[in-house]
């Protein structure tokens, strides 16, 4: 029994549902973005009766824009040439990167109808590629795109949290050697920033791609890691809750008034009871950006014996809440007393352009005045994600050495 | 120590990356959609210079199209209307389900940008609403909405295929009770159509909230559902693999050759392995959509031992291509002897208006001609998702009942 439609009819009859037309006669016979052998990406965009194409991206020469806080870079523009029906725009040479790009089509900004490999970063959606460098330089091959080595599992987890009265969402990354055998491993808790949610990092951060490529080539110790969701009242990701889809803006409060890290213990002792870990405070580390760089923070100065590894990623090191939380209390005390235990790593990062820099600052002049010993490393750019994982990168293999 | 920003403006500086000036200055002062308490839901779009606002989805009263292959049913138009600066478009009440819509601004397809809900069916996206139904009458609240119950585990985990000789992604879903004891549980392979991957299930599915509610509700047994990836020659979802973020409609060869077909007891044996599994085949059933239903066909007569219960929906039971593979070979005497195993359910469901309707009526014919006993389910409308999350509520109760 042979049916009467090609593989390709029936595929595109497949798709028949919710979105028939573009499916059936909308497939463009052009790639975008392509990345071209020379690290140089073209554009295109479909379209007889636009009158102006234009593209935004994080790999345009950026623009200074005034805001009530300052004067900050924002992605550049340029103009696509229209080529037949056809709109285009060729970039510079690009460094191996992830790069996000929108379309203003006529003064309407879109995602790119073509290209359906999206990232959501709070309330945006923007359109991304990778530029992944020259295959035979292995080292100036992106450890962020996906490469062909063994794979660590990512699960969706739910917890039960007493103190904040709820089930909640984690994110999970157990290496690829997890399922083979009965070994313990060390666990990474690793933070997101303001706006984020237990799938930033796997997400905005690629920390899976990283894990993955710098287990494989022995960089890293095979690890746990551990990216739970930060705004104490929420359960998980938008979309992923019973409160149903409703928009990622309105699920901003209570982040940093100390209740996420009150509770913090109830995220380890869950990961110490469901995955074969190793529950010694040299085994663990803690880290996060932002917003999660302040709970990375004060968590480990309330915990002092949970965390021999503690990272500082672009961190909101204050407080930024009216808060009164016993955990911002008597901070100068409970630096002493972290300090006092001789943490194996204190690893700070921040970008020279990071709104964040004076009060890095700040706290970096108490701990020199005080002579404690932390690792300090400044990179070009502010508050942006390629930082994120740069430090990620630069974090990891200090982790966990024996 | 007290920062000098506010929890909000915080939050918006957070995002100033590559993303930077819709999350400043971009924030529109209203929602959409916005589900009414009568069950419409109201659009809105923020232009002032647009001349033309319209939207598209599958809730809008369909359109007839013709294509090469016959007439179908695409969703249909509506037109917004301007309010100040506002466009707005209200539905009539719509019944509790999963909605899709795109709007269309001066002629140009593209996705609310308000609304970051979106789902990827093969190579397009969309932007998705629920409307979930009535709070006070249980029965009608919608099965694939998150509700507040126990939620279960969901995995992304990579299995080694000899026989296709590459790393592959699998989706693994474990009940929520999994995680607290040491029971062994039956399962579900779970497999999606072309232009589909291991993804589809949970995201176009709602698999995983039906399995969670329908257990939750005591309606289902609880089962570990796996959802592999059915294109032999890809390793897993687009931009997942090390074949990076090409266009997934480059991604359909060797779909329904048989080959994934014939090495489907890989995975079966990689989860009892892994898995706590119960591996008697009345604990196993294996269901699939469309192509998946071709799969589940043909892997359930080639290894008649595996499964004891077996679900079409929306089936390509023929066979769709030149393959010469075993797997199709004999098929009728195949039919006979998995028949004379007597599984416990042969479930069938196709829509009235399907495209593959008579290929469904003839396998009907010649199960009835040899008297053997399946399970036949007709809904209203196509090939379209809507069914296939009926057909999945409708498949669940009836799998593994002692």
């Amino acid at each position: 029994m042979k049916g009467k439609f090609s593989i390709l009819s029936f595929a595109l009859l497949s798709c028949l549902g919710a979105t028939a037309q573009q499916a059936i006669w909308g497939v463009p016979p052009f790639m975008t973005p392509e990345v071209n052998p020379d690290q140089t990406v073209t554009f295109r965009f479909a379209s007889p009766a636009a009158k102006s194409v234009m593209i935004t991206g994080d790999f345009l020469p950026p623009q200074k824009i005034q805001t009530p806080y300052g004067v900050f870079d924002a992605p550049g523009y340029a103009s696509l040439q229209k080529n037949g029906e056809v709109w285009e725009y060729t970039t510079t040479v690009l460094s191996p990167e992830l790069y996000s790009y929108s379309f203003i089509v006529d003064s309407v900004k879109m995602n790119d109808p073509v290209n359906v490999h999206q990232i959501r970063d709070t309330g945006t959606i923007t359109n991304i590629f990778l530029v992944t460098g020259n295959e035979n330089d292995k080292d100036n091959v992106l450890d962020y795109a996906v490469q062909d080595v063994p794979h660590g599992m990512v699960s969706k987890v739910w917890y039960h949290s007493d103190a904040l009265a709820k089930d909640r969402r984690l994110t999970v990354y157990t290496p690829n050697e997890y399922m083979q055998g009965n070994k313990r491993y060390p666990v990474l808790y690793l933070l997101h920033g303001m706006g984020g949610d237990e799938n930033a990092w796997s997400e905005l951060g690629r920390a899976t791609q990283i894990l993955d490529n710098m287990i494989a080539a022995g960089k890293i110790e095979p690890m746990i890691v551990v990216m739970p969701n930060g705004n104490a009242d929420l359960q998980a990701a938008p979309g992923e809750s019973s409160l149903g889809f409703v928009p990622p803006t309105t699920q901003l409060p209570r982040t940093m008034d100390g209740s996420f890290s009150a509770a913090f213990p109830e995220i380890v002792n869950f990961i110490d009871s469901h995955y074969r870990t190793l529950t010694d405070k040299a085994d663990r580390a803690i880290a996060g950006l932002s917003m999660g760089g302040c709970h990375s923070k004060f968590i480990s100065l309330n915990y002092p014996d949970l965390f021999d590894y503690i990272g500082l990623f672009s961190a909101a090191v204050t407080q930024h809440s009216e808060s009164k939380s016993e955990i911002f209390q008597n901070e100068e005390q409970k630096v002493d007393a972290l300090f006092a235990k001789h943490p194996k790593l204190y690893w700070i990062g921040i970008g020279k352009d990071d709104f964040l820099m004076e009060e890095n600052k700040a706290y970096r002049a108490l701990l020199d005045k005080k002579g404690y010993k932390y690792t300090y490393v400044e990179t070009p750019g502010g508050h942006i994600w390629r930082n994120w994982r740069i430090y990620l990168r630069e974090f990891l293999p200090q982790l966990f050495r024996k």
